[in-house]
């Protein structure tokens, strides 16, 4: 059955009836509007549009997968802020011949997403599109912690990430290849797995900025920077290794091996895993999920080991 | 300059740069996630999905008309829960050829219209699309009242509305069928006024339920109608007389003059005008600007006049 034989009044009992109620939620899905309790007094709120072929294919990733990472992608802004993410909102669009089964699937991704990072969908609106469209809107709660910016980063402090980085870019490198391992990274390319929890971690460990990790560290530490008014300089040699990177590299004949450079690049200007990058005093002690990779400087912009870049992939031509 | 010119993060500067700031604003623009007051502690939520070609035209409405809808159809879902609306989340994606200054008119038409709701953008998402897509958010704030649900109308309560009827859905048949006049219809299609003060001020009044018409009256009566486990009765004879869309129905040659018909069919199921509809317990006094057209029943369904009705237009097979 599709869409359009459903109708938007049955395609939004389909896709909704399975979705569970938050604690949180006052007035859920069915009504002109949903409402939340706050008790923060404060809401943290962010929003998010998904584009077929600009943002994700069909032919790549299945229903479940785009709904997952279309979810994460927002409830991790909301970590980003120190915040722990409450509520979902889902604008879905597609053509009427998409089935009921495949938006159901898309709808059970979010869900299962929502539910790893203790949030709900609580309202949604749908309609037809010549391509699908996922328009999210994630809101959030402090706790009665201050929201981590992307402004307070101090020369003095260090810069650490929590999560992985560049796994998703080495996925899509694979699938673009009409590869299939490593499946590892594949998998993180269609469903990143972001570490919310981090989020609020950080603003408790006294974070001074913080930032979700969506275009790239390099491009990200660079918003972090511009925001702060600092200078933040990237210590490649504290990159852990990555194996399965490695294995990717030399599976795609990237460089020799070790394939060093590819996966340089992909863990620098990789989006999309959805890590965490956040800067903290200096000698703050850090739990071991929490990996420093950086300084903060008077200054501007952004170095990698020292040196000045110019551009997206100018890392690539200064030495490590 | 097109928008494909300028690239994510310039368009993102060019539409957010003359937005106003709101009083309630702790984070805004530019960071992963928005911060807001919500001194209630409870927040009210709505999201809806707007499409190019499925909810407008950009050869029939500008760009300013096109933006300002698009806010008020959001802005009017928090006021129909008795919330005053706060603040705007906009996704918006286009393809690379529309003009900045087109996307400008648009984000100017949704400031616009927030100004006069109260509220202000918060944050949002840009991206390229095929065709123009619009994904609004509105966060609202009950200031301490009950949220007005669908489910609370009992028997005994009269149906009261606020705003107008029918007027949009007039200047849609004037535009399908390439007419001018009368003009107040086509700018009421262009761009709805909805009365936003209105939703808190029902609910202030006692409202039992309440819902922002935008699939038709008897469609949103039908909404109230289930969700209470009640029936309304629409008395047609308390519509109050509207010389401008008896005029676009002898413009358009509907029917004879004075084209009751017509009136009747837009003011009963013509949508995207986004009144208010509400119901109050009996005897309640209610400003002018309130109009009763029907009484609650035990029972189910709406009635007009008395009469069961069978599908949209079913109302026309019986006589007022």
């Amino acid at each position: 059955m599709t869409i359009s034989d459903l109708g938007e009044f049955g395609l939004i009992e389909a896709i909704s009836a399975a979705l569970p109620r938050g604690d949180r939620t006052i007035v859920g899905i069915g009504d002109d509007a949903a409402v939340l309790a706050a008790p923060d007094a404060r809401v943290v709120a962010t929003t998010d549009l998904l584009i077929e072929g600009r943002h994700f294919r069909r032919d790549w990733s299945g229903p479940a997968d785009i709904g997952a990472k279309a979810a994460a992608q927002n409830l991790a802004d909301i970590a980003a802020m120190g915040a722990v993410p409450v509520a979902l909102l889902v604008g879905f669009a597609a053509p009427g011949d998409v089935t009921v089964a495949w938006a159901r699937d898309v709808m059970a991704g979010i869900a299962g997403e929502c539910a790893r990072a203790g949030a709900t969908v609580v309202g949604g609106d749908t309609s037809s599109a010549d391509a699908v469209v996922l328009a999210i809107t994630a809101l959030g709660d402090l706790g009665g912690r201050e929201p981590v910016t992307r402004s307070g980063a101090r020369p003095g402090d260090v810069l650490a990430y929590a999560g992985v980085l560049g796994e998703s870019a080495a996925g899509l490198a694979l699938l673009e290849a009409g590869l299939t391992e490593p499946a590892a990274l594949i998998a993180a390319h269609r469903r990143p797995a972001p570490r919310y929890a981090a989020g609020p971690e950080a603003a408790a460990l006294g974070a001074t900025a913080m930032i979700d990790v969506s275009d790239g560290l390099l491009a990200d530490a660079g918003h972090l920077a511009r925001a702060s008014g600092v200078q933040i300089d990237i210590a490649t040699a504290r990159l852990p290794a990555h194996p399965g990177l490695a294995a990717a590299a030399a599976a795609l004949d990237h460089d020799s091996a070790p394939g060093r450079d590819a996966v340089l690049d992909w863990m620098l200007t990789g989006g999309e895993d959805h890590a965490l990058a956040a800067t903290f005093p200096p000698g703050r002690e850090l739990p071991s999920h929490w990996t420093v990779i950086g300084q903060v400087r008077a200054g501007q912009g952004v170095l990698v080991n020292g040196n000045q870049m110019t551009g997206r992939a100018g890392w690539k031509h200064f030495g490590d």
